[in-house]
């Protein structure tokens, strides 16, 4: 398609905003055609008001629709990969098999989603019966289902310019539960975003619905997306990002006349654990496997190790040296925005000044080199710094020699989205007190794998205790994302007209259900 | 038992606080022995840190075990109902019958928690088998389940001095998922939250697990209730009480270091809407209902309806009048604290200010009466006054004429906790329009029945939009209480020896597993 700059406002492209800016290509920051448009807070308002009106009908569709809705997005997206991975392969310089196979994912989630609610056991549909003899008082009918929470705001990230963004996770659980969304784009892929809201808007469209079921503005700055967060008509808010836009997302969030749920993926070290029978017997592979994973995509994962724990011990020189020797030929990395590539640059020197001994072995082109700093367990703990994510292909390795204080560096991490043990089934027997400390700080545990590559699926958890993510108790990868942007409602002695058909005697959907408190696919039988 | 006005802190009785304070017998005012002493900043500190250590234990322990810890302090209840009826009846000015239904519901909750747990299909334990030979790459074994969140912090309410205070649900849902409770224990009732924490102590010494699995402070003032929310090893927070101190305590759990999630529940004027079918069939007995439903426990519940529609035609005048017989006779009522009913006598005043038009029947009492207010539609939508909450037993009659104007007050409604209609099946569906808008409100609808009577059951949903709740994804009453305690864990190709039984290959358990997108109780096989 022809790109036009233009924001999306329930079904309209709408140009009453800012300067407008242009997506430098990533690769050579020469600035991509076209120019784009900043939305105006007019363009907000309009967005959130037409996703109020479109709530009402879109919040109150069968499962099957909204199932259609998903699978004309997916099937769009895979119709027209070709062009979305050539804008994307601009805009992002991620390879383009990295790009297929991100809009494979992409479409993949949202035909999970449309799975998943046609299903239905997501519902968490419960019928409690009367019992009218009940002494000293009758027990009412009581049934309750969950329910979408009304219009949601979901912004696009800068490293899954598929995946996590336009028509990514967020959007995918959000419509799947039956929410409008509006979605503000990165600024760093404006022309991507275009071709993708243009298919969402489409599918829209085509399926009859509201218009106001789906909105994406621009903004090159972080009022629309603020002003956004504050409407009032905005039930919910997912984010994937820095600490730094996270926090300030959470305030605005917290702080609004009406608070809402602001789920926030704002980064993490995924701290990896080297055990002995790893280095044993096969320390040269796995040295290759850590070197994969923090390098992979550039090291630009929310799921990139950063940390890297290994005994201080002649078993690991094997592993150390593999892993010195893999990062000094590890150059080359493009990364995906002028400003990451900075970032990334200084966060090297910053960390190269703190002067801890170990060794930098670091490639010769200066700016996109892969980077390992090494370090001990006292400086882990006296620098702040070392616990500082460095977003990009580097990581640290961090040697012990003494197991209580590995433990207590293991009880003195923050929240993060993961930890990694490679070892034996030895190891892990020898390791319980371990895994239990660190079953406390993630949300994914994984073991003889890397943390890099999030399955989509029904069991994964892709978030952790803060500060990885705003609200341990969500994912946001995977079937239960969508629990985030639902909320229970109850039914009590309501007729069964007035029913959702979900909660009816008749199990018209053929769903699990909570009857009595035993899940049953079972019809009621007066 | 001989009380002794001292804290319970992970099993020790301590008094190392501030001035000593007595409950008001509720009745005369008089002051209660013994002296309560306020806890310290050390005994929050002592707590929260033994609440930590606890979790580690408590948080893996066996349902079993947890379910066998419910039953065991249900069951020293009710073998103890007499004697805490006896100090509850003075503290609180409730009737007898009234205080050991409370206490049978008390206990109640806490077996309905442990069969819960060992019913096991709240864990959401999903397994999404490995596929070794998925192209292009090999899926890994996947494995979740819910797990308890860490120590939580639970407000006793004044309303319920067991269902709502210290073994009420929030304690019982919190225990029951693994995590150690740290009560504030509500001011007016000291006495008999003090019996009930020693049976709670004794239980948790006899099962033979950490003491600092629970702990009790109490507190005069707001400075421990709000040091307590703001201890590092508190993970959640749990209240029932008034706007502005679930405000306070929201606004503290937000603006944390580690922001943790906080359940108020803050009030609610559970709107009721008396359609023409029930005005036409029996008025009388509608309004009796209504009467018996704002004046139940004096008004004191946040079910209560504070506001009724009812059309403005001759067919509402024996309904109407009805209601003002019956409160210009509703004398003698006692409140909870004297503080409550000076509140009380406060919100009547400025209410009769207003000088809207329509009847204030009151009843001779000045202190202790009921009372019923009566305005239109203009009344309510100018006086912001009308929609606020008086907590007692007032309620307030709103006559309509015009259909549309009376579905834009439903438009214009805050989120409450329940919305009512009486009528007719024929009325229902003539307001099929009426029922979508007040869905967006709250978090029960019912149907010719009352809002007070918070059926306790798997499907209840006693919560709502905000103002009425900080979080409508959530209940604080019913088997759904549990899942404001826990966040999902995942296990990534994880040995069997490591996982959790829930997550084990034979279902040792015998839960419901979604194993491949498929809820079944089915083992494993390879």
């Amino acid at each position: 398609m022809r790109l036009s700059g233009l924001s999306f406002v329930a079904g309209k492209r709408i140009s009453r905003g800012s300067t407008p800016f242009r997506a430098p290509d990533a690769a050579t920051s020469s600035l991509l055609e076209p120019a784009y448009i900043g939305s105006s807070l007019e363009d907000v308002n309009e967005a959130a008001n037409a996703a109020t009106s479109a709530f009402l009908i879109f919040g109150n569709t069968p499962a099957s629709d909204r199932a259609a809705l998903l699978r004309r997005i997916a099937a769009a997206l895979d119709a027209r990969s070709a062009e979305i991975v050539a804008r994307a392969m601009a805009e992002t310089a991620l390879p383009q098999a990295r790009l297929e196979g991100e809009v494979a994912r992409t479409s993949g989630q949202l035909r999970l989603f449309a799975a998943v609610i046609e299903e239905g056991s997501w519902l968490d549909a419960r019928i409690d019966r009367a019992i009218p003899d009940r002494k000293p008082l009758p027990r009412p009918d009581i049934r309750s289902m969950l329910v979408p929470i009304g219009p949601v705001a979901v912004f696009g990230a800068s490293n899954f310019p598929l995946a996590f963004s336009v028509a990514g996770g967020d959007t995918a659980s959000a419509l799947a539960a039956g929410n409008p969304v509006i979605v503000k784009a990165h600024l760093a892929h404006p022309g991507t975003s275009e071709i993708v809201a243009a298919v969402i808007t489409d599918a829209v469209t085509q399926a009859g619905l509201p218009a106001g079921v789906f909105s994406m503005l621009y903004d090159d700055g972080f009022v629309i997306g603020q002003e956004l967060v504050r409407h009032p008509a905005i039930h919910a808010v997912a984010f994937t990002g820095s600490h730094r836009g996270g926090k300030a997302l959470m305030a605005i969030a917290a702080n609004r006349e009406r608070p809402i749920p602001c789920f926030c993926e704002m980064g993490s070290l995924n701290p990896v654990f080297v055990l002995p029978g790893a280095l044993a017997s096969d320390p040269v592979s796995r040295a290759k496997g850590i070197y994969g994973s923090f390098t992979l995509g550039a090291g630009q994962f929310c799921t990139k190790p950063g940390m890297v724990f290994v005994p201080d011990a002649v078993c690991a020189d094997l592993f150390r040296q593999e892993l010195r020797n893999l990062t000094a030929a590890g150059s080359g990395f493009t990364m995906l925005t002028p400003g990451i590539a900075d970032a990334y640059r200084v966060g090297l020197e910053k960390r190269a000044s703190l002067g801890i001994s170990g060794t930098l072995a670091e490639s010769s082109s200066p700016q996109t080199c892969a980077a390992l700093f090494e370090a001990s367990l006292e400086n882990l703990e006296t620098h702040a710094l070392l616990r500082e994510e460095i977003f990009g292909p580097s990581t640290l390795l961090i040697s012990w020699s003494n197991r209580e204080a590995l433990l207590r560096a293991a009880q003195a991490l923050d929240g993060h989205l993961t930890a990694t043990l490679l070892g034996t089934e030895a190891d892990v027997a020898e390791n319980q007190d371990l895994i239990a400390v660190l079953e406390q700080k993630v949300g994914r545990l994984i073991f003889n794998g890397y943390p890099t590559g999030v399955e989509v699926s029904h069991a994964m958890v892709h978030g952790g205790p803060y500060p990885a993510t705003s609200d341990s108790r969500y994912t946001s990868v995977g079937s239960r994302a969508i629990l985030r942007f639902v909320r229970p409602r109850c039914y009590q002695n309501f007729p069964q007209i007035a029913l959702p058909e979900a909660l009816r005697d008749e199990n018209p959907l053929g769903i699990f259900r909570l009857v009595d408190g035993v899940l049953t696919r079972d019809a009621l039988t007066p």
